[in-house]
């Protein structure tokens, strides 16, 4: 049988609050009750466990993670930053996937209510009030990352979309590029899918190629959807040689559309990704993209939870991280 | 105040104990209490905890999954399929990234025990005596996933990969490819590696082209790795025409080799892959590869641990999939 903190307490002849206390607050209990109850845990070599931790402090060093789509590649390197942020302040990390169904979401908090997890990362989605009231409700302290809120003062962690956009269309005007079309998100409550159309406008504007700003077609979040979004661009505006992709997996559906039509990338039209997945430098051609900090974000999210969970607030609320434009192959002068 | 275990108890005029037995025995508590503590329950909301829960149960209904490498696409399909059974069977999902360190799965397998998860699923990974010891020192029930253990009697759930690099290397071959060679896993400990290498050597020898066997590289879980060996590979034998890759993401490191250098692909070689990871339809050219049923191997090994969490044993120990051929562009006729 494991030793349980009844066996520490019975050898050490203290209650079990004050092993508890030696765990937790040892500077609150006298030296000869601590020393035996030392001795105790060493004796038995006893382990802590995280229930009767938790049913004593409220704490389970859990974090919950909330993500849309486990098989969006920008993901997998957002959780290792996560992950590894965790591992370094002594939090087990436990992940559920979303896929961006709100009754789903919903039940997931209950879910990380009942396990009683510290706190929780909201993956890139939007915090609508239900999300909101559902998580104060359940008292648990939460940041967002890839995302922020314009109505509640939730800490948040995320590049600015605007400017990462702006910078992509500005790269391809510099090309020589006149034509220059966008494949954007087209999810209703997209939070990134606004700013980054702005980025794009502005750019457009101040360079004079304001005929361009009606060239957006919209997709989901899967290659499939920006492949068919490409066709509608392409048919419509036929003489586009340049395409500003909010995801590289879009880029990668546009690349994918013009190879099909024996269109050359990049030698008669450019394409800018945007994320900076493990596989944007693996396609063919590898992509030029505004790469994010992809696990960077990932890291600080959980550290920024981690502040909010053991000091009830957080330094600075909304953060912003670099982005940085990486040229690669798909991009080409004009 | 959020009601507790207690207030129902009070509430309904029982134990505390007669409580938990509602929840998870109804059968043995006389009806006029039963339906005492359910209209408490109604009237005051209360929703049970797990800790609790855990306390009395030793339930966490919490499943730990030991992945190697999260950023392997491989894995973010196995994931979602996981995922879907835990939500079925009523489980959360802790996930741990391994980066197939056996120090780090170790300290996971301690974290595991601490939130005292009620089974493990263990991906892709050797079951070293170790691992074994640990795990069963814990006495926590696990299965495997994309691998098995010849020395110890543990559940798990894989395709025959023999059978699966027979196939492909057989398609090679009927392509009229004379000239083959391979890029497999050189990871010392690898489970699927030496039976992928066995399919390979059975399928040249069956139609006599045993001059092949010498033409194996092999790389570690990487792109680039792939990428460095099929150099190599070209290097040493300049007039192959196929390969067959023991992963999609050696092919695609090995379609992306031969780019460079100006070879087509599949115009001059033939590429196949494995696995069939959600990219192989979008890389250019669109991979040939074996198909796993990724999503499925993910979702059964989910219930393989229920069944054991459960009833303490599994029907079937060593179950296979079936493995499939996808021919998309990769690949042509000599």
């Amino acid at each position: 049988m494991k030793p349980t903190i009844r066996d520490v307490a019975k050898m050490a002849g203290v209650s079990i609050s004050t092993v508890s206390r030696v765990m937790n607050a040892p500077e609150t209990v006298v030296e000869s009750k601590r020393l035996r109850v030392l001795d105790a845990i060493e004796e038995l070599q006893y382990q802590p466990n995280s229930f009767a931790r938790g049913l004593i402090y409220r704490k389970s060093y859990t974090l919950g993670l909330l993500v849309p789509d486990i098989e969006n590649m920008y993901y997998a390197g957002m959780i290792r930053g996560m992950q590894d942020a965790c591992i370094k302040l002594g939090y087990g990390l436990m992940i559920c996937n979303t896929d961006r169904d709100s009754e789903r979401l919903l039940s997931y908090i209950d879910a990380f209510h009942e396990k009683q997890v510290d706190g929780i990362v909201l993956a890139s989605d939007m915090l609508f009030p239900e999300y909101y009231d559902k998580l104060v409700g359940c008292r648990i302290p939460f940041v967002m990352v890839s995302s922020h809120s314009d109505d509640y003062d939730i800490p948040s962690v995320e590049v600015d979309d605007e400017a990462a956009a702006y910078d992509a269309v500005k790269f391809l005007i510099e090309l020589g590029h006149k034509q220059i079309g966008m494949i954007g998100f087209n999810h209703a409550n997209s939070i990134s899918g606004p700013p980054r159309c702005e980025g794009f406008a502005r750019a457009l504007r101040e360079f004079g190629l304001g005929h361009n700003l009606e060239k957006v077609k919209y997709a989901s979040h899967r290659f499939e959807h920006a492949y068919e979004a490409s066709h509608e661009l392409f048919s419509q505006y036929p003489d586009t040689t340049a395409v500003f992709c909010v995801a590289d997996e879009f880029a990668m559906g546009t690349i994918s559309y013009l190879k099909d039509r024996n269109v050359l990338v990049p030698g008669q039209v450019s394409v800018v990704g945007f994320d900076n997945i493990r596989m944007a430098g693996m396609f063919i051609p590898k992509l030029t993209t505004i790469a994010q900090p992809i696990y960077e974000l990932g890291y600080r999210s959980a550290e920024q939870l981690h502040e909010l969970v053991t000091t009830g607030s957080v330094n600075v609320t909304r953060e912003k991280m670099r982005h940085k434009l990486i040229v690669r192959e798909s991009t080409r002068e004009r």
